[in-house]
């Protein structure tokens, strides 16, 4: 199969469940509540060795805010519900709190997974707490320097995926990653996903485990390296490809995953340099989700 | 004292000692170097609730970098160096090695203590790691899907300062908010220091402990809360002020953040609707630091 | 009548029927769109010595644009159909196709008023043009260093407005001009408008002609001039106000930029610090359009 | 000769003289006088058919401005003295003066040419202007809706050079266009330089003349472009080479111009996928200025 003239391997992204909490920060413009939004969301690109995989999922206009500012939702992804609360904890009570001009509202207020996270944060209020009502939302006032800080009581959460994922193999380095930053800015206007990388990009795509260091968990995904690719005898490199950027996608369910997918490759093969769309799995040991390329278009 | 005609209260910032490491992140260009930077030092605002503090020291130009290439100075902050060593593996490993164009190499090549962090890192390469010399460092090449990642062998770290400050009250929120990216401004130019809160400011100045909730280590700074001065006895806030932000500014020595501190109170009291300046403390408890606002005029 | 406890004047903004282009650019990603509009719009602020008034209406991703790839809607506004031809040829032919990765489309392909701007630019081919199909769109490839300019045949035009506006009168000047960026932030997200002055702002709204300088066609709009409230008998600014900002709002009819002021003055009422809205007119002496701030709500 | 590896034509940059006039602009913080200069230097690519060539020199911070405010160093460039102080007025009066919170200084107060730009819009004051000394500099203040807008008495403009180049030969289009951005990166920090197209780059590097339309004063540089090297004879596109992007540098004298083009080059050489260094000449019959590229190094 071909898209724009370029092939797409017949293949399918593995994924696997994560759970969600997604957050709406607001700030009195969208600048502010964007400062915010990436300090709480930064260092989260995998749970190999971070606390949580983290992204900014899309800027929404006061129309969609419960304070009529704008806003910014944010999704943060652990394996469990115990790490992802105590994320939520520290991460809203470090990067949002702290914020100028931050609010937090519960960004899945429909989820029938709750955490009380405003509940918990308004004892920096000492006592100077107060409860309060805004868009319909049960929300307490924490008096602080700057002046209220509003935090909604709940935050939701859902049963996620994570590893939506596909390749870009490209001519070379530079050709990869414009294509690369054409999916991710066409992933950013769309509902329900992220991609955790940084700038939204994974420039290290792994194998599971290791041939030679036998005590790491992920190591280069060699049969991909480029430097590699004439010393090896198993090369998936082909012939003019000389570079590969992966996009990771995680989001609150299949579809979404399926839809900046397909949006993704479909920014991504009109970049000039761009050779061939692949995706990554592990044979279908780690996930249960197989999203097949083909099946997108 | 005053300047440019606002109060510069006549009391001092009580800092501590903390451990820095300093990294240079390298990029294709600006732009890239700061992606990488921007990941690797998110969730980093304070070690209360943070795996360390963190934040952007100062973007550099190729004739500044082992490659040739724009690069960005970051630092990380922890207590103790174990915990050090491991968040720069952790961050460099997710953040740095993960991101677009980066390399990294020692931010601190002259320092006493040295980790061993690119080291650690090639083990990713599962067996395919090269050793190679780039400006003068010795550095590792680890072939990815992006290309080789290049690690410098060793990260510096100092015995820095965490902890320098000083409060801007303003008139109103808005006025606070610009005299402190105003500072910001000015510190993100300077040497050796940086303001790990978002966007480089603090919203939520605390106290140490509670007097109503006592098992909270920091609490909000009552006394300095706008919406609580007509309420409590002891309020610290002038009539005229409405809204204060705090800077929090690190340093690899007490000289940088002194200067830090001189530029981003100089830059403050330009902005108008600013009312006074002045700085935390805690009765010289916390920390073994003390910078006299007077001292630095 | 309030909005958020803001008092909104019943008055009306004056405003004056103008002929707008609008052009689609797209780029291999966001950033380079936008590197491109930002050129072409500059020097676009006002009619009084500008070539035209120019501005970005909106980003649109590649499921909106003919060529799939990622786009920014810009308008060009003149007096004339004449003036507006030649500011689409200039300002397309020195900022556009003179802009890595840009291609042009038109932006009102269904307008009763069309010029052949992309026809007089494949000149520049000096003989090297071909024709193509693009979307549907009748197109010309121009070759250069790049690669192959796109450009479409025509550029759609029709009758539009000039000079919606609001004011926000606030306690002091960065409480108003974060209302003022937070109104910019929601009109940039709408359809059919924009925001020509500088950051979208206008620090220096201006009445008609002139009191002592006879020669000025324009001068400052002196009983709004903060700094003159105590020195003139007629001022306009109330006891709390120190500081205004206005908003002008070009579109492409009276619906959009009616909706544009109701979003803008919603956003700006939420920003502390803002104690009054009201609008600009000039007895009617201007234009034919007259939108009643109270009939917004 | 070679740099990185990369071969440096034996050629020469042909360049001309122009006259340019410097602008410093300062703002409450450095993105508000950002805003200003973005706008200022807008439709500035090309005295071909821009009314100036236009560009932001650099950014500094308070301690080398008269108000202490960050400031911006925009350069405006004419054929005539006369033209350019037009641009000066019409681009100060309606990009600088109608921005929020910007002021208007003289970034060459040394040089023999004066403009009294500052001393003709006071003029929109209507009467209400005052004079002041602010940071040794003769100054007016405004009095305008956000308050008083200060503009320095003159403007300082020495004769310049324009058409300082050089052109990036790679592998495809995105190659080129990152070693142009990285080049772009590295003048933006240099004294006396411009870059004067949209994001610093031409994607239409331009021959003289027309062999066709005879009529046009400037046509596609045909045998630089990659998608007729197979269709003409005379193509100077060598084969491996797919995109090419040109840096156009203005400065207010050679030695700056030549210290960025070393320094542009020096950054693209470092870009993978790059293949050759050249430069735009027209057999020595356009501009007085020579620069061989091999003199730079």
């Amino acid at each position: 199969m071909k898209q724009n003239g370029i092939e797409i391997e017949d293949t399918f992204a593995e994924a696997f469940g994560i759970k969600i909490a997604r957050v709406l920060i607001t700030g009195v413009t969208k600048r502010w509540a964007l400062v915010s939004a990436t300090e709480a969301t930064g260092f989260g690109t995998s749970v190999i060795a971070c606390p949580c995989e983290a992204g900014i999922e899309k800027v929404v206009d006061g129309s969609q805010t419960p304070d009529g500012r704008p806003g910014v939702h944010i999704q943060l992804c652990t394996f469990g519900y115990k790490a992802l609360e105590e994320q939520l904890l520290s991460r809203i009570g470090q990067c949002v709190l702290t914020a100028p001009t931050a609010a937090m509202f519960n960004g899945l207020p429909d989820a029938e997974k709750q955490f009380d996270t405003g509940f918990k944060l308004k004892f920096f209020a000492d006592g100077y707490e107060s409860e309060t009502e805004i868009g319909g939302r049960k929300t307490y006032k924490i008096p602080m320097m700057e002046g209220d800080f509003i935090a909604e009581h709940s935050i939701g959460a859902v049963n996620g995926i994570a590893g939506g994922n596909f390749f870009i193999l490209a001519e070379n380095q530079m050709a990869a990653l414009a294509a690369a930053e054409s999916a991710v800015d066409v992933i950013s206007l769309m509902d329900g996903t992220i991609t955790p990388f940084p700038g939204g990009i994974v420039a290290s795509g792994s194998k599971r485990g290791a041939n030679k260091y036998k005590s790491m968990k992920a190591t280069t995904n060699h049969r991909y390296a480029p430097s590699l690719k004439d010393k090896i005898p198993d090369t998936l490199i082909p012939k003019d490809v000389n570079a590969i950027y992966e996009l990771v996608i995680n989001g609150i369910n299949e579809d979404v995953i399926k839809e900046a997918m397909k949006a993704g490759i479909e920014a991504s093969v009109r970049v000039p340099g761009v050779k061939k769309i692949t995706a990554g799995n592990y044979g279908g040991s780690l996930g249960k989700y197989r999203i097949n390329l083909h099946d997108l278009f």
